[in-house]
């Protein structure tokens, strides 16, 4: 690109930030390398300034002078206070959402649920944009019930789009559960949760959402969409920290009938009565376990507050804003450089992500970490993945990090890395 | 009790603590209160001053500023390091103990482990004196498993101490499975594990202890007795802060024939291939399952290094000599205030804290918490339940609190709070 093209690109960006209502929140955030590029809100979202303050406040007061007395200040019921926040952000009335455990342990939570509600039925229908570790909770509870269970997953046509009308036709009289990733790991895909809500439940099967990739970027309305069970990480758009401890929704209606596979203390009614007999507690409460990691879980809280301040409307909007900009500089700028587009052009089937493919993804990427300070993520088997957080993602970002691409291949900087993968990615 | 009497109590505590070669840890902890006598580090160990500089470094600059790529700095490896640390503590070698979920969740896991490796046996002995929640976890296991298995609770012939005689009379070819608190929540009766283990062993049973009441307080030396899992809390005499995430122990020979039966990316082969068929990790490894808290998780380890620095023999032989004077204390000041001992006397079968019984005991200790700067537990129907954690309890502490509870009883204190339970205690 020549000089003025540059210049252009980037005022272009500049003026698009200055329009942006939700620019002063990138403010809240800690940026402490001002040139870096961060593209991995969707894995490890940023490190809210008042996070810092509240964990500070946690470890130092309530744990270091509060001791066991703030149990009663605050932390016992932490994990539905923090629910019924995430609550507000997908749609769910309060009392149907608690923080807990892992997401994969509490996908082994309601998967096991969902199956012990419909006993005569053996199927569990999934695809192959699933985020893997969520096909291993299923097949591990295949497994456990004696594999009288079925998995069916359905194909995707091109490892990026879901299969609508094989997914439709995978549902009938013996699935007893439908579950997927409302956002895909890879591809950003966007389910219409809507519609595939309602044609599981017209074969009477229960609907089962991993929220881990669309909670706090896309709209989510569980309540209203009649969505009977739904896990999430808060992590990644949710700016909880590093495996921050994640979330479970239990529709309302079906709280009296579910059972949690694991019995514990924090799930009992009158837990502190310590009786030798485990007693369910009322509602979504009895899929809790064991006492929560209190660090951990208040740090969720004040990233939560930022992203009720700004609304869930605004952040779409920025959002599909964001990825249709690096979907229009991938087009013109890296297109020409052999570059491909690995999510869909549809906004309303895309998330917040954006992947491009390109032969030489895995190396370009490396020297995007190593030497152009923009830390993306690289996926098998040719995708470099790009998650816009609405909140701090600027569109000067997106802009640089292009031109950043741009630079790496046209200079064949990614030639110094060798093609063999690094241990962890 | 008059003047002299008191002086001369007080001089004595105070050249019990000069002679105490541990007594320099203290300073390690935050003591933000200097009143305060803290007996709670059986439930809630205090803040060691290392761990908040830790969590500081750890939101600031690891997750602040590392951001994602802190995963590849020591954040992916910590539930082994850190678990390696553990092992430590409790005879454990390397690769067999890991950091992960909460103690109720790790035990569901290990004991659906343990009976699928006796699948022809269906007997699960256990005992009264278990922590509650363990007993839950056991019963939604028997329930999740059809009801096919049956749970043997041996009874205690005064709520205190175990019956050897019955538990063995218990064990035979029908036991899949003994679990029990190595150290009870209540009285601190302290199993002879090793005479339990063996008698286990000799009818083909597996046997799993619960260590969160004995781990940095008891000597404990599983490889060394054979036990075959153990899990164990981290927050309470390890000091990991509150809800800091628990660990596990599945011994090395059974390491090849246990599956967890939870799968998730954190337990597989190779987690980042993101394959879309579960493989089993080689090892421990396939018992972890979603991502780690990673703040409640870094909070642990400093703990680990005091008591390590500190030694478990002189940690034990301290213990050993803090609730031996507790105990002669209570005996000669509480006793004729209408005080029972509810531990056992003997230090060969007792934990690090003391239960002493009286019949206003809720009241005594809500006073003792409400107006004497003294934290200790209340445990039904009778039981004040104060811990010693031989890092920071001094003798000093153990005559004060002794002292006061005096006071408490003798100018009738306790009559000016209700009979009626707190909501949460």
């Amino acid at each position: 690109m020549d000089q003025t093209s540059l210049q252009s690109g980037a005022d272009f960006a500049r003026r698009l930030d200055e329009q942006d209502e939700l620019a002063p929140f990138r403010d809240a955030f800690v940026a402490a390398e001002p040139d870096l590029i961060y593209l991995d809100g969707n894995s490890l979202g940023r490190l809210p300034a008042k996070t810092a303050e509240r964990v500070r406040a946690t470890v130092e007061q309530e744990w270091g002078q509060g001791l066991i007395r703030s149990w009663n200040a605050g932390w016992y019921e932490a994990a539905a206070r923090i629910g019924d926040k995430i609550g507000q952000l997908i749609g769910a009335g309060p009392g149907q959402v608690l923080v807990s455990d892992s997401t994969s342990v509490n996908l082994f939570k309601l998967v096991m649920a969902a199956l012990a509600l419909r006993p005569e039925r053996d199927w569990i229908v999934s695809d192959v944009l699933n985020f893997p570790t969520d096909l291993y909770v299923l097949q591990g509870c295949v497994r456990l019930l004696g594999g009288r269970h079925r998995l069916h997953l359905v194909p995707s046509p091109d490892g990026m789009t879901a299969d609508q009308p094989a997914m439709f036709a995978a549902l009938d009289k013996r699935t007893a559960l439908l579950t997927l990733s409302h956002v895909a790991f890879k591809s950003a895909y966007l389910y219409d949760a809507v519609e595939v809500t309602k044609r599981a439940h017209e074969v009477g099967a229960l609907v089962l959402w991993d929220l881990s990739h669309s909670a706090g970027a896309v709209p989510i309305e569980l309540d209203r969409w009649g969505v009977d069970l739904a896990v999430g990480c808060t992590y990644k758009y949710l700016n909880g920290g590093p495996g921050a401890p994640a979330f479970l929704y239990v529709r309302r209606e079906l709280q009296e009938a579910a059972l949690s596979p694991i019995w514990g203390w924090y799930g009992r009614r009158s837990p502190f009565g310590f009786d030798l007999d485990y007693e369910q507690a009322e509602g979504v409460t009895r899929f809790l376990v064991g006492t929560p990691p209190v660090l951990s879980m208040q740090a969720i809280e004040p990233g939560l507050d930022l992203i009720l301040a700004a609304g869930m409307d605004r952040i779409r909007s920025k959002s599909v804003r964001l990825t249709s900009y690096l979907i229009y500089l991938a087009d013109t700028v890296l297109g020409p450089l052999g570059f491909g587009l690995g999510s869909p052009r549809d906004p309303d089937r895309r998330g917040s992500h954006v992947s491009v493919r390109h032969p030489e993804a895995y190396r370009i990427n490396r020297a995007l970490i190593e030497e152009m300070a923009v830390l993306p993520d690289f996926r098998e088997p040719d995708n470099i993945r790009m998650g816009l957080s609405p909140l701090y993602t600027s569109f000067a970002d997106v802009w640089a990090a292009v031109d950043r691409i741009r630079q790496v291949v046209e200079e064949e900087r990614y030639r110094r890395y060798p093609l063999e993968r690094l241990p962890v990615t």
